[in-house]
Order: structure tokens, then C-alpha cells, then sequence
């Protein structure tokens, strides 16, 4: 049922130093800083031949990851994200095998522009998960 | 520099119920599991298109993930590989940025037969990062 790993997201408390410390210590190809105030996160991607590395940044006060990054001040891998064919069919799939979906339940479009949600981390190995539909 | 991320590496408690819950739940490819005693843990792969999911369970006594899981009982993300090309190479840039190899600061062979080294997370946005010759 998942497909590949679209992203690991990393929020960061400091977007260009993060971005420095990619594109200069490890070499990679890392994108200009886009916010997506309707996330409440600034957005960089590292651009891995395989598969992305997406940064997070707050932005605003009602950002979604405040509280993660006020837990984690440097910064910690905040969630994956699997691509999956039919989003209704895996969440689904994953309700009858009780696993809970955040919010109310019903898939959303996420910062890519495509359906997501997100299964709570308790019920996902202490990992936060977001799918979106390929 | 670095390439392909090779694979996120998720501690466990229960590397059997990890497995039936990407089998059943998520529909995924899962390897048997694999036991790594030079290094303290038993492996499962979940086998994505494009990267590999490690689950790792302690395995002995001096397990190097006993005290994670100890932190984070229902499991969590360990770490992160990236590939690279040249490991010293690598290593010199990165020490030569400011971040800290942890252990002898040389690579040792890993679990895949290949040199690695770790990255101290503090220095790398609070992520544990592995970087293992391609």
C-alpha cells in the first residue's frame, strides 16, 4: 500500500542556518526558503537524488510545530511522509487496525497541493506519519 | 556531497508487532528479522520504492539503543543515512565545519558491511545522522 518516502521534515529553529550547514558542510542541493503562511511554516527542501529532506520553520504564531521545536530547541525530525495511491483506501485500512488520524479524519491538501493526513504517532512506533496521496 | 538518503532507522520495543503493523496496516514489503550481535540490535527492513525503513530492537545487554528506547518507550527515529562517496573526505569537511564524529572520529564497518561514522545530533538540527560509504 505506501509507496515511496516522499519526505522527512526536520523543523528547524533557524531556517538559513540550517540551509548553510546543508548546502556548506554536507554538500547538498538545498532550495530558497518559501513560506506557506496557510501552514504556518517557511519550507526549504534538500533535494536528495532518492527522496527530500523538507526544513521547517515557524511562521506565525499558530504555527503547528512551536510546541515541537519549544520541546526540541535545536531542532529534531518532526515527522515522514509516505506517498500512498488511494488516501481514502489507506486511511481505511489503518482505521480497522486502530490507528487514529488526526484532526477530524477527513484528508486535507497539504503544502504540496495534494490530499494528506497526518496518524498519530503513538500508534505509528513513536513516529509521526503524514500521507499523501501520489 | 552526500547522495541518496539510504534509510531512516526507527527504534523499537517490538520488532514483531513493528512488523505486522507496516505489513498489515500500511501494506508494506517487511523483511524477516536479522539479528546484528557485533551491533547490539536485531534489524527489519521495510523495502520502499526508493529507501529503506530500518527497524532496529535491542539485541544484549550493551545495546546501543537501549538507553533511546528507554527515553522513548513506544519506539521513535534513531537516525538518518546518508550515502557519500568519499568517507573521509566527508568526515574532513564536516570536522571542519564545526561538527563533532562521535566515538574514535574514524569510520568503523556497519551493519551493511560498509565504513560508516555518526554525527553528533546537536551538532546536525538535532538528528542523529550516519553517513555510510556508498
Amino acid at each position: 500500500m505506501i509507496g515511496r518516502l516522499n519526505h522527512v521534515a526536520i523543523a528547524v529553529p533557524d531556517l538559513e542556518a540550517a540551509s548553510a550547514l546543508y548546502r556548506n558542510a554536507l554538500g547538498a542541493d538545498v532550495t530558497e526558503p518559501q513560506p506557506e503562511p496557510a501552514h504556518g511554516v517557511t519550507v526549504v527542501f534538500v533535494n536528495l537524488p532518492n527522496t527530500k529532506i523538507e526544513f521547517l520553520e515557524p511562521l506565525g504564531e499558530d504555527s503547528p510545530i512551536r510546541a515541537f521545536l519549544d520541546r526540541n530547541p535545536g531542532g529534531g525530525i518532526h515527522h515522514l511522509c509516505y506517498e500512498v495511491d488511494d488516501i481514502h483506501a489507506a486511511r481505511d485500512r489503518l482505521v480497522a487496525a486502530g490507528a487514529r488520524v488526526l484532526g477530524s479524519g477527513e484528508p486535507k491538501i497539504g503544502a504540496h497541493g495534494k490530499p494528506v493526513l497526518f496518524l498519530h504517532p503513538k500508534d505509528l512506533l513513536g513516529t509521526l506519519v503524514e500521507l499523501e496521496q501520489a
